[in-house]
């Protein structure tokens, strides 16, 4: 695993069929009205990774690789993935996301709701298409897993709670389940051997959650330029992400957060808090945790033969404890 | 059909296991944490009229009645339209609906938007269930023509457009498709005659389109006591229904509406309208809209043979005519 890799090397086989992901998925944007295409437009061209349509490409590799079927189930991944941040960005009123204006800034609320649901129902009109129950069936609960870890998230806004496991029950709610599902659902879809289904769930879980540990440790390490919003906005939003957790452990009885949460001066202790995290090795410490869920992720991929996808997926696995925004 | 029905002869032959679907929906409150379950109770509690679910039995008395698959799929019905209402209420930051709080007021926006989220995910799975590729693509279907009708009167809010046929696109939108989804599926679900799937999507969507325009109509006619929020509160939120387009019409170089769109006094030429549409014969001008979409509705029964559901489906017919709330 090099430190920098290229577009091409990242995706290996399928870095040809991404194109066509983000073809099927501009070409939602052609349809209905000029408005609903603008707002496709901005959310859908925002340049994301592309890194969910790509795991499902992949594990479709395992099967009989269709493009028929996989371009719009990869397709469902990006879309439903999408649609949630804009539902997020209205419940957080984000101004920016990643620097660009959010559909809720740009648009209004109401809209934004909308424009999610209408997302949902295009992801939902495309897993439909490979004509796979069991494919439907995964995607549908993937939905209820997802909104049900938003909703405890916010829920669960300014409590404090010392629990790295109900933080790990949460961004598997918020992002492994996802990950988990579009690289199951490329295999199944695919007539993969059941084997390599079971496989590619396991990779997907374990790789999502590295992920978004690596993504809350950047909300904290990575400067307010690379993120577009300010550092350690979850902190600042009432949300508790790992490396929170492990900076509360070690002053448990008194610590900045503590007293922000309790009411006590909270803007200038959660930024205290925030300048703490940054300059001690909590953050160090929480890239260990990604790490031991990177490992997982690569274990799960052994049953795999030694040849493509599986290099590529492993691949992939050093790019998201590697990349830097 | 006469004026009045209780439920048992309303519902017919269905009637008995309606109760098994609000059983299915009260099982979803059970699940998960303590605060979800007080969300869903207070939005599926509302005593709404399962119109949408006891249409979906009904179709599928014309083919293997089979509650297995018919409870999930009436379920979806209910989950997916009362989905959309925690949506709008998001939207329009309504504080009730029918006298009761909405969920908008009762938790937050945030909370509304993920509760909302999590419904439509519990109605997918509710429709995979079914284990039907074409009952899944409708219900996919009628959540992108339902997203897409609210997107509309969102962005077309206050824009002064004297057009019945674009008033009937919405409405289609909003109502329509997801009555004509709920009885096509039905019938499809039970392996019904395809001559009797088709019928029971004609009759949704007249139906559907019937019930939209009463609604509209007692929007104005009804008092704020029976309606649980002002009369005419949709032409106050700048949405056109029919009696204010009928209304327009009567004259069409200048009127209250067309003054308060274009910004002069809003608010007193929109009560202006209000009080002179209560008091003209609009209203009765827009239920004979409402009758002929209702005459579609009983007309396309008629490949059914003369015996149930055939009766009760042109029962609900009336009734949707000669509701007061």
């Amino acid at each position: 695993m090099t430190a920098t890799r290229d577009a091409t090397s990242l995706f290996g086989p399928v870095q040809d069929d991404l194109p066509l992901v983000d073809e099927l998925l501009r070409s939602l944007a052609r349809v209905e009205s000029p408005w609903l295409q603008r707002m496709l437009e901005s959310v859908l061209g925002g340049g994301g990774k592309r890194l969910r349509p790509a795991i499902a490409l992949l594990a479709g590799r395992l099967g009989d690789y269709d493009r028929e079927l996989l371009v719009p189930l990869a397709a469902s991944a990006e879309l439903l993935h999408t649609a949630t941040l804009v539902h997020d960005d209205v419940i957080d009123a984000a101004p920016e996301r990643r620097g660009r204006p959010t559909a809720a800034a740009l648009f209004n609320n109401a809209s934004s709701v909308m424009l999610g649901d209408y997302m949902f129902a295009h992801a939902a009109e495309f897993v439909a298409r490979t004509g796979n129950i069991r494919v439907i069936r995964n995607f549908a609960e993937t939905l209820r897993v997802m909104a049900n870890g938003e909703l405890t998230q916010d829920m669960s806004a300014y409590e404090y709670s010392p629990d790295v496991q109900r933080y790990l029950d949460r961004i598997y709610g918020k992002t492994g389940s996802l990950f988990a599902t579009a690289a199951e659902n490329g295999a199944i879809v695919t007539g993969a051997d059941e084997r390599y289904v079971l496989a590619m769930r396991r990779y997907g879980e374990q790789l999502g959650l590295a992920f978004q540990i690596v993504d809350d440790v950047l909300d904290f390490s990575a400067t307010s330029e690379q993120l577009g919003k300010p550092a350690g906005s979850d902190l600042l939003a009432g949300t508790l992400t790992l490396p929170a957790l492990l900076y509360m452990e070690r002053s448990p009885d008194d610590n900045p957060v503590r007293r922000a949460f309790e009411g006590v001066r909270r803007r200038a202790n959660l930024r205290r808090a925030i300048d703490e995290i940054r300059a001690s090795d909590v953050l160090a410490e929480a890239m260990l945790t990604a790490r031991r869920f990177a490992d997982g992720a690569r274990a799960a991929l052994d049953p795999l033969p030694a040849r493509e996808p599986r290099a590529t997926l492993e691949g992939l696995v050093g790019y998201v404890l590697e990349r830097r925004s």
